[in-house]
């Protein structure tokens, strides 16, 4: 089918085929999201300011895979184990893949890849990378979905994945 | 904070606000998914092939709000009936906001609005407006979870706001 780029930004493209349009990362080969819960049944949650929503964002640990020059075959569980310790400082020694499928399906071909952690414990300071600013919660299944409503009612904007998430944890 | 537009599309544009580039749909002021369930236990998950990823997706019921000339202040739950319809060919008395939040925080400021529709009946044929391919299934959200694990197992792209959906129907 008809495919022409409408625009090439450094990260990303806008790309239209035939007479649909969307977004497509440059950068990136994949994105994994990860489900990490710990021993006593907590699981690892981050809130970070988002430029494109001009606020903070509840979200589960994520990260772009193959994003480092010089990485860009990256495994997907690599990736993520990268990134929950990065970003929460968090590791885990379970790992397991969980659902592969697109954030946006009309807006973007971008595809999240879920990943499942278990028996995570607390390794390191976590708070990303240079310029994130990340908050890392670590908050009981059992009470995570008052918490979410609780934090929603404050105004929270909260990554629908988060619940994909709780789905997931509860029958793994 | 600065903000260019890089490119403007028909129905998208590629915005850059500092550093961060990102996707912004022009055509509609929000997205809504329906979480709707019938008497009997039954989840409504539609299927279609989506141009982004150029293969089919099982996705929840959706759709834009406000996307219809001179209907642009369409309410969420009032967008919600007409999609279900619409996609499903099912109706429901019961509406509720289950909750908001972004659908790729990093790479576009499109927000989805979840609601909950119980009761639903079928009462038309469904399958989507002019040009929509949309096959619809009803699901028991007992053996949920074991269905969409053997589509996947078969190649199917799921969108992981099902689990979402999955997730909050367990629940309410």
């Amino acid at each position: 089918m008809n495919h022409d780029i409408l625009s090439e930004g450094r990260f990303l493209r806008l790309v239209r085929r035939g007479k649909w349009e969307f977004a497509q990362r440059r950068n990136a080969s994949a994105v994994v999201g990860i489900v990490a819960t710990t021993a006593d049944g907590n699981i690892l949650l981050i809130e970070q300011p988002r430029i494109p929503l001009g606020s903070s964002i509840l979200e589960l640990p994520a990260g772009l895979v193959g994003d480092d020059a010089g990485h860009e075959d990256e495994p997907i569980i690599a990736a993520a184990q990268r990134e929950l310790e990065e970003e929460t400082g968090y590791t885990a020694s379970s790992w397991s893949v969980l659902t592969r499928g697109p954030t946006s399906a009309g807006l973007t071909d971008e595809i999240i890849t879920l990943v499942r952690a278990t028996d995570a414990i607390r390794t390191g300071a976590g708070g990303g990378v240079a310029g994130e600013q990340i908050t890392v919660h670590s908050i009981p299944l059992v009470t995570a979905g008052a918490w979410l409503k609780e934090r929603e009612r404050d105004g929270q904007l909260i990554d629908p994945k988060i619940y994909a998430g709780l789905w997931f944890a509860s029958r793994t």
